[in-house]
């Protein structure tokens, strides 16, 4: 029982997915995340209280998964620099957004700006996702492979610019190679603040 | 008669804008606009196809409005450097952000990644905007001020800098001193690419 309603809940999740993804959170309504998933509306409000709740555990997932795959770079880095440029090196994936999880981001964004409740809920685990990139550099000051830097200040810049590179790569795909650019303007900034041996 | 149908196309554009941004552009009704504006549904469908019309005016508006402040900013400048540090300088209004510009501007990315009419007609001046600062970027290095960098990587690290900062400082207002970040992130990058006298 605990096994099919995880899978359920699993159903709910990728479809609300690809159709806010898709469609926007506006437009997309909880009928059509069930027929899409195959659920019915009873197992949906079973799972959750609105339409809201799914894309604010979508974010929360998202942000987990984020964690848990930084603290596995920095876990297999020798170093931090090193660190930042294997994260940096996996932006080929993050533009190829198959499963639209970035799209989805941007409709977050837009969503939060204009609806407090789904604004409260998205600041903590933003808040979250700031403070551990801010203790990855200040790791490298620890360590000796950063320059004293203000920890704060450089980790805002490199989410900053990776945030900024992402939205114009969601906004024209074929645009610009966004994967090199991500790549190529995180190692130069970093190559600044790299303290030589 | 010209004089006041201009009058009629400004009312629409500023009550769409607070609405938008507000409530954002699925939410937002034709009625709902001209009720705010004090216009009747003629002048508005005198004025505009449809609500996405509205839309797509506010962007051009905005686009043609920042190319008009560059452009000036560069006339008043002695060299490239200065004229970057005064646009940077600027970004305390930006996030002041009183008439909801900004907050449409997200609004207007998050529409154009799942729609295809807006993306089409929001590519070309968003291409317009990338091309004038690489040409602000290849001037700093014809005049000799900026050392000889690849202009377009520059000024797309440059764009991206400043649009991941105004995403997080719409999303968090009171979260950082956003302004003081985007000018010692631009100054700091700036720094590295001046050609020293």
């Amino acid at each position: 029982m605990q096994e099919r309603s995880q899978k359920t809940r699993s159903l709910i999740q990728k479809a609300a997915l690809k159709l806010f993804a898709k469609n926007g959170f506006d437009a997309t309504g909880v009928a059509e995340v069930c027929k899409a998933a195959g659920v019915s509306k009873g197992s949906f409000y079973h799972h959750y209280g609105a339409k809201q709740d799914v894309f604010i555990d979508l974010l929360e997932t998202w942000v987990a998964e984020l964690e848990a795959e930084l603290r596995q770079t920095m876990a297999s880095s020798r170093n931090v620099p090193e660190a930042i440029a294997a994260i940096a090196s996996k932006t080929k994936k993050i533009f190829k957004d198959s499963d639209g999880t970035f799209h989805i981001f941007l409709e977050f964004w837009s969503q939060a700006s204009h609806d407090p409740v789904v604004w409260k809920k998205t600041v903590a685990p933003y808040a979250r996702f700031l403070a551990l990139f801010e203790g990855v550099v200040q790791r490298g000051i620890d360590e000796g492979s950063l320059k004293p830097v203000n920890a704060k200040f450089v980790s805002r810049v490199l989410i900053s610019l990776a945030l900024g590179i992402i939205a114009q790569g969601l906004f024209m795909p074929k645009g610009e190679p966004w994967d090199v650019l991500a790549r190529e303007s995180i190692e130069y900034f970093i190559k600044g603040i790299v303290k030589e041996p």
